[in-house]
């Protein structure tokens, strides 16, 4: 029987090892040391915490003095397709600058290297006065934080974020270089890059080469790097300890029974049926010719990769199993608070997460609709929602605005909404009319509501004239209406500034709800944490925040359906598994591989798994070993990783990642990437 | 603007031409001889009806003395399948038989060929008394149906089976002789057959050799058939009269706008989630290996062609055109039947029919999981649904049984039930634990009927233990259970008789409320269709019923996006085709048409459409001229017929079919039939 450790598991006596994603202020130093005889100094913290990169969906790593950064192909994969044409399809085809001079610019990349971490929890909850309600509480709270990450701006120019930690038992003020200037070095053919596709992806043993190298630049030159990380030439080694470090997205392992059940009955549902409709869309889009299938198959990969995770979880909550664990472990935590006066104050609080549930249940569907876009799926209308809210929170005080137009996400919020990044017209209509479709179906095309937008009109009538009038295809025209006041910019004709206008008074009003439901639920985890904290002590690694962290573990195989999975694979077992699939897509290695076979040496190590707490964030994060040598890069975890975003299991849930002798190899013998394998040191 | 023509349109003064599903027994032949000055002669209409051969899910004709019929690859790709094996896929690449001894029998496959049809109308409503419920008369009814089909059976042995036609207006006995040795002669390459797969599906200009040539047998010989067409040379010719003899499955032009609405913002919401979660859970199948893509593929087309439909019904229904248009039909002959004494009776129906679709609103769900067994996606379910029946109707006098268990559908029932055709057991389980999650989804996983179906376990493990542990696989098997009494059947511990034991409850209950439904609707239709036969009189058609009719029309192309669509294509047009899109799959042609290119005469016409009203189950209907001669094939609607559910319109909505002179070009020159060519008189 699989054996689940989750958060709440730290109830038990006994820890899972390499359970856990680390603040880097915060490291399991004891337990390393019980456990793998490392002790973690200063200086090794910092030098990785320093080579660490983020990047605006995953991770990275400096690798260079020149600034050379590594991460996943389907990290960067975007920013590919950004660069690519129709004559020219880097994406696809991949890609080796012959010299500096040749390395190409990617539009819109932005990557942050943290700098520094400075705990501010006094000064966020000492702006909190006693006889405040939870309201004026979270107002007081946002308005410290985003004055907090102004000051800290204006002093250091660094990007300044305010983090919140342990459901609010700790806010951090993270302050991260950021680097504007990135350009493309090296990336491989998409086709070795996801070897095996949607039908490989999350499995083991995998042939993935996923990964991507560009440069940063100062000032028109490669950038000069103190801290980046020394490749390991022979790389990770079975049951060596690794470590993991990078930024997961997000964990709720705090989550109750209530909430894991409101999980797999209710938002998973909803979202895999956004999927489902947007992958059929997109599939039909994309079938209808070359350049359409380009333009979608980013998302697309996107969507079905998304589709994948939440099946998995799906069924990994739709057995007794987790919430038999689950289920146990919190009545015995509600019993020790309820056995102890001074915590009895914090009974309600799972009642005040299922009160939640029932309150976000109801307003699911809309927000989602009208708030997170999903009947409008359209770049243009995200430009236009962004333009109209502009217009009238930029009258108001930072402290009390929607928080992404706070001044701390300004230069964020512009650098999307004044992209020159191509916006393809065809694909636009095709997800805006699926989409206002999706709008027509859930309320009746008869709804007031879905007439004001569809003016009796069919959704895709109504998303070719959207897209044929609208001028928000130019910067400069954006440039302009960002200017607007919100008087003027009711009076814009353009369909999509008139679309959003349309909506955006119920959109706002459930956002509010949304936001008040948040809120409370917050506050109940908070108080859970508190329980948790007052049986336990502190030594609890926070849920993932999009901010960096330590993760570690053994470079190990597993067993399931009756056999062992050995945690390597090697470069020649590319090919055999090519094979195995009749050489048809998605199994068709590139040619530059079949051609470079002779050379190559097939027993070096391709891919491998390690038991490191991993989640999606976590792409393109270097594993290094104790010398904090590159060893490797993380690009997936196994499928039975999936429900690691409620429940850890050392059992048989593992990361997958590159291995760096196998990157060697063929930076070396297949893509005769000699500058580059000479900056690596190799 | 498009005018859309409906059977309510029949108000209007002028009927559009071409309109028009026609019974065999009454033909529109005032207006064939003023429109086109053609007068059908007894003769001519019973040779077409009998030269007709209606197959399990299409249409057909007999084209040869020898039994030789045609149809549509895809009519026959299921039995295709069937037939094909991993070494030798008949599907994908195609089969022609070198003699007759080499003809390869279709397991399953059965044909019907009309031999009469009988008026039993005054038979059937005698058997109403006055005073009778609606739920007796309908008992009644039914009862009086199923003794007349005995009788019939039992005095002609042919196959008897009574039709309500006009909502109730009509009942006819059809009687059909069975062809139950099948054998396959010819079927194309896949390639050709469905030449630009999912995305030119339903769109014209089209290049598709959607053909395929079985032969009856009686007592292990070709059938002596008197009556078959014969094929002409030239095939059909522009602007030229053609006429359509096939079994359109079902069409509701009746539907009020309030059954519309209920189409638009429910019913079609619901089959189209449903369908994409089947796409993709095949899709996610199919490409895990070669076999399991061969074992998918016909479901997926299927489900894929499906889904098309749909989507252009709701396109269709989300516009006010089409219920402007319906609103002031409806409200005109609700004013006149409101204005005449005697038809002042019927005024309530259309609030009747309401009435049925919110009740069905009610329902919608849970007969779709349960009784249609959305939730239960498996054929081992379905024989295992069957079986548990069975056991419990054979109890009952035949008037009494679900209409499935009468004795006048046993032996369809029993073909397969105990159909020999493979299951796949790995598609089982990944159908089957799909499904099995949507019940969780739908109702929660902790509802007491998840429950009582997963007990705990995950779909994924319940339908992988089913799947593993059913003796439902042998016919021997089955047929031992089909004889089992209730109290034995409950004691089977097989866990899909168990699996459907555990629903049957709810969903006996779920259907009887929907027969209700039903019924109450088809009352109110009935007395709508008195209503309008009160006002325009008898030369109405009925709504299809997957019963031989007639349609008519012309060669003729149309006009869609300012532009004119020619109403035939070339089998040079397949080449160039092919190249406009890149010679990739699915616009790849057959190697065979590449290597006869040179030899082919590329003027020749392959596709064409016309005017003639058409719907799904029409497939493989043969065209025929003036002269009784066969000039082409039906495969296809055009995109901007699938609203013909509902209205019909004969400005841009087209059939589309394969060309007499195409079929014999390439038959002559691509696949060298010369027997074929030869039995067919060419």
């Amino acid at each position: 029987m699989r054996h689940f450790i989750i958060i709440a598991g730290l109830l038990c006596l006994t820890v899972k090892a390499d359970e856990g994603m680390w603040v880097y202020t915060n490291l399991p130093k004891a337990h390393l040391k019980s456990a793998y005889g490392f002790e973690p100094t200063p200086e090794w913290t910092e030098h990785l915490m320093k080579s660490s990169v983020r990047f605006p969906q995953g991770s990275g790593s400096f690798i260079s003095a020149n600034g050379l950064v590594l991460t996943n192909h389907h990290v960067a994969m975007d920013y590919l397709h950004k660069i690519s044409t129709a004559s020219r399809n880097i994406a696809e085809d991949g890609f080796l600058a012959t010299s500096q001079a040749a390395e190409i610019p990617i539009t819109d990349l932005e990557l942050n290297q943290l700098e520094s971490i400075e705990d501010v929890t006094k000064q966020v909850e000492g702006s909190v006065r006693a006889g405040m309600t939870t309201d004026e509480a979270t107002a007081a709270r946002r308005s410290t934080i985003a004055l907090i990450e102004k000051e800290s701006k204006d002093q250091t120019k660094l990007l300044s974020q305010v983090v919140t930690l342990y459901q609010g038992g700790q806010y951090h003020l993270y302050r991260y270089k950021v680097y504007k200037d990135v350009r493309l070095v090296f990336a491989p053919e998409f086709r070795i890059a996801f070897f095996g596709g949607d039908p490989d992806n999350f499995e083991f043993p995998r042939y993935n080469l996923d990964m991507t190298v560009v440069r940063a630049y100062e000032n028109g030159k490669p950038a000069a790097i103190k801290h980046y990380l020394k490749w390991s030439t022979e790389g990770a080694k079975a049951d060596e300890l690794v470590f993991v470090s990078g930024h997961p997205g997000k964990t709720n392992r705090l989550y109750t029974v209530d909430a894991l059940r409101f999980m797999r009955d209710v938002r998973i549902k909803y979202v895999l049926d956004l999927l489902r409709r947007r992958e059929i869309a997109l599939l039909l889009y994309g079938s209808t010719g070359a350049e359409a299938k380009r333009h979608s198959q980013d998302e697309l990969f996107a969507i079905q990769n998304s589709r994948k995770v939440y099946l998995g979880q799906l069924k990994g909550l739709q057995s007794n199993e987790i919430f038999a664990q689950k289920q146990s472990e919190e009545l015995e935590l509600r019993a020790q608070v309820a056995a102890d006066e001074n915590l009895r104050h914090l009974g309600d609080a799972w009642s005040e997460v299922s009160k939640a549930q029932k309150a976000h249940n109801k307003i699911l569907v809309k927000r989602g609709l009208l708030e997170q876009m999903h009947a409008f799926n359209s770049q243009y209308f995200m430009m236009a929602r962004t333009l109209v809210r502009l217009a009238d929170e930029k009258q108001k005080p930072n402290g009390d605005r929607l928080f992404e137009y706070q001044d701390g996400g300004r230069e964020v919020l512009e650098s999307t909404l004044f992209s020159p990044a191509p916006i393809y017209e065809d694909l636009e209509v095709a997800k805006l009319s699926e989409s206002l479709s999706l709008l027509a179906e859930t309320y009746g095309y008869n709804h007031p509501l879905v007439q004001k937008v569809l003016n009796g009109k069919d959704p895709q009538t109504v998303a070719e004239q959207a897209v044929a009038g609208t001028k928000l295809g130019s910067v400069a025209i954006r440039k302009l209406l960002a200017g607007s006041s919100p008087a003027e910019l009711r009076q814009s004709h353009d369909p999509f500034i008139q679309m959003a206008l349309a909506v955006e008074k119920q959109a706002r009003s459930v956002r509010a709800q949304y936001d008040a439901i948040v809120e409370t639920e917050l506050q109940a985890y908070s108080r859970i944490s508190q329980a948790l904290f007052a049986v336990k002590g502190t030594s609890v690694y926070p849920d993932a925040t999009f901010t960096l962290r330590l993760a570690y573990g053994s470079v190990k195989g597993y067993r399931t359906g009756g056999a062992d999975v050995a945690p390597m694979t090697t470069l020649g077992g590319a090919f055999d598994h090519e094979k195995a699939h009749g050489a048809v897509d998605p199994w068709l290695l590139p040619e530059s591989w079949h051609k470079a076979k002779a050379n190559l040496d097939l027993t070096v190590p391709f891919n491998f798994v390690s038991t490191a707490d991993i989640i999606g964030g976590n792409s393109g994060s270097p594993v290094v070993n104790r010398d904090g040598e590159l060893v490797g890069l993380i690009f997936d975890g196994n499928i039975q990783s999936l429900t690691s975003s409620y429940v850890y299991d050392d059992d048989v849930s593992r990361s997958v990642s590159v291995h760096s002798a196998g990157i060697m190899e063929v930076l070396k013998n297949v893509y005769h990437a000699a500058d580059l394998v000479k900056e690596l040191g190799q």
